[in-house]
């Protein structure tokens, strides 16, 4: 009787002692809670053997254990020989046991895949993670520990994994000052003031999750770059960094300032022709190496909204890469150098705004069509970079909208290696409130056919099966490096991400870097199982609602092909009618061309044709308005407000059932969301709640203020079956948000 | 056996579950760890009687359940009717018991007091929490965790709180884009762009810290004040959080910024004698009392630094302050008026810093020595304010520096409430690096005796006993509204403070708000064994370093007097050089006053005669270099280098000295702190250690730019037997920190 009180109470403790604030991510290692599945691991697992004793080995080990001893909840033994239940680990230099399994089952695996494998030997059962080096059984742990949180069968496994892609890369638009541009989630988890001689706990949690999901790069600093993060007291800060992370796996890379030798090198040019800029950054190269001998590389961003580059010295984006990659080479680092380029110095015009008008001054090519300078740009340099320089595309050819078709840089640069750029920081998705699982969005580039002329085996010349994703593999082209980025969605506040579904979308990214074959759903379910709970119920619903979100939130911002259409500046709520930016293509009005005859940006060829820069295949998918599909509608063409659509519907009401719609799924996802409380937390069931609710009133005030306004051009009704908005459109125009977040200090 | 093996993995899971990373402050609500006393307490209490269901004792008696249940880890029963064992709280109103029990007693418990006494009734022993609010009885709740928490014995429980002081106030300098003005902690807590929608965790968090240690108010707004925090949006914002406060016996107030009027209000003027003016702000008034009932008041900066205020107008103090105070009066809120003013307009010339120059364009009071400058701008006002109006007083005459005499307005305002202003947030203690207990901070200015001619009833007419703590607890006066202000260091740091021991500051703050009598050392015992660990090998040694810190501080930064010599601007670090400020009184110069002579600044009849703005009594004490307390020697008295110190020590020798033993101090601290990590967890061991190497670094720094400065004029050596600077005087002055936290954007 006494000890069953006990029990209890022990139990209960168990039961009150943490709070789900969210910090933990999806590595939970909460105790099983399916009796028969935790008997079931128990019987097949009670202690590891782990051979070599490398920093990486050794933190592998640690979150072996700590992850076991969680999940299972019992005391897991460290054996020096191997044993029946135990996890036997190692490589091939650590292991002759690892050697002789690894090469008796001729696994490819390379520098970092890993297999996991039951097995009997000896009459003893084990479970084998190996890899050839220390990092792959790193990856293999956190494998392991992901199939026994999201509660999966280990009686035989057999399991290979390799990643896709090499450089697996977060970018961090983190200032020095600890304001986060486009951050949504507090300050900058670097604590520059305090490096190197605090390390925060953070950053080592930081490495776990990005280990657990095969991040292996971080870009410290933001792209709109300042050069002092490369003066001696800042590299030994950064140093500091590396050395937490190089357990992990994880190099640390910069963003290199192209104005840097004047500013902290007291030269008097930049100019990436001049024979002292170039030894300067060589130099320096050499100085950044003596503190990081590991260190990635460098991103640029160069001639780009006002940033310095080659152009400013009549120089091109290759002649500028390439002298970043000469400095680098030697240390085998890479020159990730950005194509979001769209220079300042051309279209200075509001007025003009159908037409990019060049500042008569700028050396630099100045597209008639924003949407069209990145290819612009580039194209004509393809095959002139070094081999260690990998040029970095967004996802679409403008900027991280809800949805863009692919860029058509992805089909266009055969002889380069190609970086594609998500955002997972939700600039354009609706910031800090906003539920938008962006998986669907990644695979929807990644899966794009670019039709481009490469040599697949098996359809050499035509093209099909030229995917985003094979482009970005390197499996199209077998370039020597490889690399995908995502900028990072991370801040200080408690739960890295501020919103928990955020959570989500740095999960994503993680997983699909590492195998863009995987499906989001799979990944959500994932997600979901090691993030919350097991219950099928709760996996089920809230599945649903991730895997809607994303169509959900284009609905009611920027259905049928619509872009760019937000508040300027901060990038906050809609903003159609903005017609006054500092240039052009800042404007709304310059995307949705609305006018008394229809809407739409035409990139036909009666238009920009910024359309003839796909592949042929491709332009026939789109060009044609009555074939087009309708999602990429306004994207491609300026359509009548009659246009018949294919639902019946004329095109004004057309995108009032979109808009619509759009406010009625996330009611929807409310809904749904409010029958899974007994499934969580209460302190994250509660957080999600709130922050649907202000959605939904983000959602009725884009819906609202964008059909207002274009009603303007079409003069057309509302269908009376809808609700009324309640406010005006003047309301919706006055509206100001001046400390929004993630712009110019506000946090 | 197997029973035996469960037993221990829940033990197991109980261990490894929840990471010691700072959040839950000193509400740790941990199993009593020691068996005897776990027994003992648990043979007291095992249920609890709560009666009344109001918001507040619906907290209250959560908190009461969670605190229990988790220290004494039973199930803690809600019981219906008084039990033996049983905690029975309640008010008169709730209770007929409770009632009966203060009416026998004849507590006089006022609307904030409580009683905390055992007792035997109807062969029940019972513990009883009484008051006669719903916020005595949360206090009352908070004091018996405490009791429980530091491991005090409830055998005889007889207590009687009442706090001394009535509104006890933090003051948040938190800008509405989530900065931090002298912020060391990462960004504010306060996500206005998620309000009201989202009410972050960590609000209500908040709010139990500060009940916990009586704090009843909270200023959500920087002192240099944005008029917006006054729009309905942000009222509304301002109403989410007041409604998760008033649980909690905490009211909001805003910073009001004196120019609003013009700058939301569209007026011409903001002149606090414009009838149109002052009916604003009644308006003004009127509209936050509809969204908060029981809104606080207001603080207002006028006048100082640049920030508008009345003599714009060319009208007092009085009259700003009393045109707030008329708008208020209506719903009872007060005016927290401050007294620090030193007025942009005055003092402009940077050469003649000797002499304050005023602007003749001013209307305002210059004075010839800016610690004189509050006192000559409020003494001719006293008396003149509303009865609703407090004046806010920083504890010295400067500006929070690491020692400053109390400010002599203290004991010149016999006419008017005064609140004490002391600085949480460590703007010149070191800010986030450094390991600063300020409880003896606090206490030397609270017990300093400023022998007003105040009508204490056993001393009339002498003033001996006029403590400043007895002026601000209007106990010399009678005042009818007290306060006590302290600026937080919070922010939104997994610990809320940065500096683990930078809660000890709060918590201090809190305690003697509530209590100035209690000593430093009971509240640092007190803090120790709730936030880390009740072994009294730990809590020896910590309190030791913690009762040491602040003098440690004071030696290696500013000793025997010396202020205001950090660098400009971040004031972080040493520039004692710094002479050529944007104003005379912004230069260290100005204040150390170092020449081939001496150093110190002459504030005597023969210099700027400050100190005649002390009592009589006063005066004497400092006026004498002879007699002077040595630690406010340079702060009165400009001395020879060769003058012979009470040590037998020249003055310039006495100085090194100081600095020395300072850094001496410092790593006796890292010495003692690396002597008790088997105490504690390993996570904050970590920190506190990795912070008290960056205070060796920063003392050392301090040390040898100071030294190495004022030799410069004192043109003596530094004595051979001391380690030589690493360093010589050019490598001090180049240091460069554009990217210190806490001062124009940067977190």
């Amino acid at each position: 009787m006494k000890k069953t009180l006990l029990f209890f109470h022990l139990l209960f403790i168990a039961a009150v002692a943490c709070a789900e604030d969210g910090y933990t991510l999806w590595l939970r290692y909460n105790k099983v809670d399916d009796q028969v599945l935790l008997q079931q691991y128990r019987s097949k697992i009670n202690s590891i053997q782990f051979t070599g004793n490398s920093l990486t080995l050794a933190v592998a080990k640690k979150e072996m254990l700590n992850g076991l001893e969680g999940l299972l909840a019992i005391p897991i033994a460290d054996k020096k020989t191997i044993s029946d239940r135990s996890i036997v680990t190692g490589t091939p230099l650590t292991s002759t046991f690892i050697r002789s399994f690894l090469s008796e089952g001729n696994f490819d695996l390379g520098k970092e895949g890993f297999v996991i494998s039951t097995k009997k030997t000896d009459q003893k059962n084990i479970i084998i993670i190996a890899a050839n080096s220390d990092v792959g059984v790193l990856y293999g742990v956190f494998q392991l520990l992901r199939l026994l949180q999201t509660h999966q069968s280990i009686e035989k496994l057999s399991i290979v994994s390799i990643p896709k892609i090499q450089n697996r890369v977060l970018d961090h638009w983190d200032n020095l000052n600890r304001t986060v541009e486009r951050g949504y989630a507090g300050a900058s988890i670097w604590n520059w003031h305090l490096l190197p001689g605090y390390i925060d706990k953070r950053y080592i949690d930081y490495a776990r999750a990005n280990a657990s999901i095969g991040i292996n790069g971080t870009v410290l600093t933001n792209v709109n770059a300042n050069a002092m993060v490369l003066t001696k007291p800042y590299l030994e800060k950064v140093a500091a960094l590396a050395n937490v992370f190089r357990p992990y796996g994880i190099k640390v890379y910069l963003t290199a300032r192209f104005s840097a030798p004047m500013e902290i090198g007291g030269l008097k040019t930049a100019d990436p022709l001049d024979a002292e800029v170039q030894n300067w950054w060589k130099q320096k190269c050499d100085e950044i190496y003596s503190y990081i001998p590991d260190f990635g590389g460098f991103v640029i961003k160069a001639n780009s909204e006002g940033q310095p580059g080659p152009q400013n010295y009549g120089r091109t984006h290759a002649d500028g890469a390439n002298m970043f990659a000469d400095a680098l080479a030697p240390h085998h680092g890479i020159v990730m150098w950005r194509a979001f380029v769209y220079d300042a110095r051309v279209q200075k015009s509001t007025e003009n705004f159908g037409e990019g008008k060049a500042d008569p001054s700028a050396p630099s090519i100045a597209s008639s069509d924003r949407a069209k300078q990145a290819y612009d740009e580039f194209k004509p340099l393809d095959g002139k970079f070094r081999k260690n320089v990998l040029v970095q595309v967004k996802n679409g050819p403008v900027d991280f909208q809800p949805r863009e078709p692919f860029s058509p840089l992805f089909g266009a640069m055969q002889h380069t290696p190609l970086i594609i750029e998500f955002q997972l920081t939700q600039e354009y998705l609706g910031q800090a409130t906003t539920l938008v699982y962006e998986a669907p969005l990644f695979k929807e580039c990644l899966d794009a056919d670019t039709y481009s002329k490469a040599r697949l085996n098996d359809t050499v010349g035509q093209g099909k099966g030229s995917t985003v994703a094979k482009v970005i593999d390197g499996s199209l082209e077998n370039y020597p490096a490889t690399a995908i980025a995502g900028v990072a969605n991370i801040g200080n506040e408690r739960n890295w991400t501020g919103h928990p579904f955020g959570q989500a979308n740095w999960y994503a990214f993680g997983r699909l870097a590492w195998d863009h074959a995987l499906s989001s759903e799979q990944i959500a379910e994932e997600w979901l199982r090691q993030t919350f709970s097991n219950d099928q119920h709760f996996v089920i619903g809230t599945k649903k609602i991730m895997m809607m979100s994303r169509e959900t939130m284009v609905n009611y911002m920027t259905p049928l092909g619509l872009h760019h259409i937000m508040g300027t500046g901060f990038h906050y709520g809609p903003a159609p009618w903005v017609d006054n930016a500092g240039r052009a293509d800042w404007n709304p009005v310059y995307y949705h061309r609305a006018d008394s005859a229809g809407i739409g940006f035409d990139r036909t060829v009666t238009g920009s044709n910024a359309i003839s820069q796909y592949a042929e295949e491709v332009r026939k998918q789109w060009e044609d308005v009555k074939t087009c599909d309708e999602k990429y509608l306004l994207w491609f063409h300026h359509v009548s407000w009659n246009y018949k659509m294919k639902s019946g519907r004329t095109l004004w009401n057309e995108l009032c059932y979109k808009y619509y719609s759009g406010v009625d799924s996330v009611r929807w996802m409310q809904h749904t969301w409010n029958g899974l409380k007994k499934y969580i937390d209460e302190e994250r069931f509660e957080q999600v709640k709130m922050l649907l609710a202000i959605q939904e009133k983000e959602a009725v005030w884009w819906r609202n203020a964008c059909l207002l306004y274009f009603q303007t051009w079409s003069k057309m009704p509302i269908p009376a079956s809808y609700e009324k908005p309640d406010h005006d459109l003047q309301y919706y125009k006055a509206l100001k948000f001046p400390y929004a977040p993630g712009n110019g200090g506000n946090l």
